[in-house]
């Protein structure tokens, strides 16, 4: 029923490239039968890993590249320097309209700079976001900008609320998702200015956003919105200090499993339900940081993930695609612009 | 042995004071034999409950005032407004000999301005800043800012981290503390103006300070270093972060282990290993912010908290006073400053 899509992936990105792109593919091949990928990178590394997945191969173009962006490349530096690189080709081919979405376990930096220079940014777009999903206890949470901004203005902060309500509503089918902005406080008389002026303008637009208001770190974790507006800093931060914090409580958990021969028992009796949890928050689940706001599908895999984290960083770019999520985008940005500026203008006046 | 202390404590801060309060201070009667309070607030709602605790009767001394300073009350305004507030008249109490440290679960930010107006900051220190304790892999690390100083220059961020060096090594006893600043990516190139200067100026230094350099969110439960430094925004955000993961973590552990029979079974017997670990992620365990680089110690409970937290918040304060922490900081920071002057004109020139 559903139309061929094709899929560049740079094939070099991540601690364990070629190897996890390879074998990534192969385990959403079933679930994505209308995939295909261009694969940019090493032959001489590609290739003995395709006959390994004969399977993949039958749905895999491989373009050569020796070049690599290392991690440790600054951005300006990749994007002047590495035009031949399996993450610059990979994204060409976006552009060229060879492929319909790009995904990269490489450099974040180098990914966002070549992304915006290669792809642009939309119209109405100052600057494009780093979108994630956030486990909540009410399911899962988006959270933007995760680190392409390190220091955001209002304006960023208004642009984000709104391309992170469009990701909910067309991705995530959330009728009406609610929009917060991560405060240090529920009052309004707390926090920087960037977040006051922000939380004013969606206060007092006549945009078609539900905005909670402010929320702080707690909130996040709870699910009091389905969309979590912040700074790249900040964000970066959250998102890894609550990564961190389930692997301590998990590290705490199994030591207290294994303190006495009675809890051991336990431990056995629940091992399902424990694996189960497990799995729940396995950091490759959430693995695929969406890039909001080019004119282009990009998804940012970990760097240090593994072949089932590169499958679903994938299958998150695939959902983007076939949601037609930028079209969506740009049609609410053509709506919404003049009301944002307008209120921008009102705002900064 | 010990000398006698006194603590003022602002009896009506908090959402269950005055209660709080003197149940609080009854837990650790015994624990800390040698403290006296001054409690300062409503006669009337504390006096029946003295009659309830008379063993903490014979320990305080009431100081009556009606007024209070609301959890909604701008600082500036009751700075300027609360005079005979009980927060007000607990903080003076320090200024004035009275007592040795506050305590108080009311208002943080009108808590800080008034502590800040009438103790001072101590020498050499511009702004003073709140630590906390963040449970980790590795015991508990100290985080400072987390939300006196909503923007940062290097020059507070380098403040920060040496009051941090010397709390650690005074109050925690740890020989030779690790300070990181936390920071959305480990390299150098990361960040934004203020971290890498103050990176800049700790990895220069010939202050006497270990610096580890940047932390990511994730190192901050893994305890990689044993003091983070981070702005009060950002450091507000991670600590609330964490708290609500270990909450989310909690809530679908519960649901997991009531999953099935067998499950359920296997929670029973591991209770007790499980109500260890809750005991040990029980937020009132880290109740008690400090309030550093105050001519005065003030401790600042959570406004949400129970008897035990609020008692928690007392020894944070009595440990401070004990270890002779402010005179440590003054004393540290009449050798340091000259660097730390000298440092951050070269970084600035």
């Amino acid at each position: 029923m559903s139309e061929r899509l094709t899929l560049s992936l740079d094939a070099m990105g991540g601690d364990n490239s070629p190897r996890i792109v390879v074998e990534g593919v192969n385990l959403v091949l079933k679930e994505l039968p209308n995939v295909d990928y261009l694969l940019f990178g090493d032959e001489a590394q590609i290739t003995p890993l395709l006959e390994e997945f004969p399977r993949v191969r039958e749905r895999c173009q491989v373009r050569h590249t020796t070049d690599v962006v290392d991690n440790d490349m600054k951005p300006a530096v990749a994007l002047r320097s590495a035009r031949q690189s399996s993450m610059r080709l990979a994204i060409n081919a976006v552009h060229d309209g060879e492929a319909d979405g790009v995904v990269s376990a490489g450099n974040t930096g180098a990914l966002m700079a070549i992304a915006k220079f290669v792809l642009k940014t939309l119209p109405g777009i100052k600057r494009p976001a780093i979108a994630g999903y956030f486990p909540t206890r009410n399911g899962d949470t988006v959270m933007l900008d995760l680190g392409a901004n390190i220091e955001c203005d209002a304006d960023n902060l208004v642009q984000f609320a709104v391309m992170g309500e469009v990701f909910s509503r067309n991705v995530l089918g959330i009728v009406e998702p609610s929009i917060g902005i991560l405060n240090v406080g529920a009052e309004g008389l707390k926090g920087n200015e960037a977040v006051k002026k922000a939380a004013a303008i969606l206060e007092n637009t006549d945009l078609p956003v539900k905005f909670y208001g402010f929320i702080e770190g707690n909130d996040i974790p709870i699910g009091t919105v389905d969309v979590v507006v912040t700074d790249g800093f900040t964000g970066n931060v959250a998102l890894k200090t609550a990564e961190g914090t389930i692997k301590m409580v998990g590290f705490y958990l199994r030591q207290a499993l294994m303190s006495s021969l009675l809890s051991r028992i336990g431990a056995i009796l629940a091992s399902f339900a424990l694996k189960k949890l497990k799995f729940q928050f396995n950091p490759s689940r959430y693995n695929g940081a969406m890039f909001l706001g080019l004119n282009g599908i990009c998804v940012k895999s970990h760097g240090g993930t593994d072949a089932y984290g590169f499958s679903h960083a994938i299958k998150v770019a695939v959902e983007m695609i076939s949601d037609g999520l930028n079209d969506a985008i740009k049609e609410d940005f053509a709506h919404l612009s003049e009301h944002t500026e307008k209120e921008l203008r009102a705002a900064s006046g």
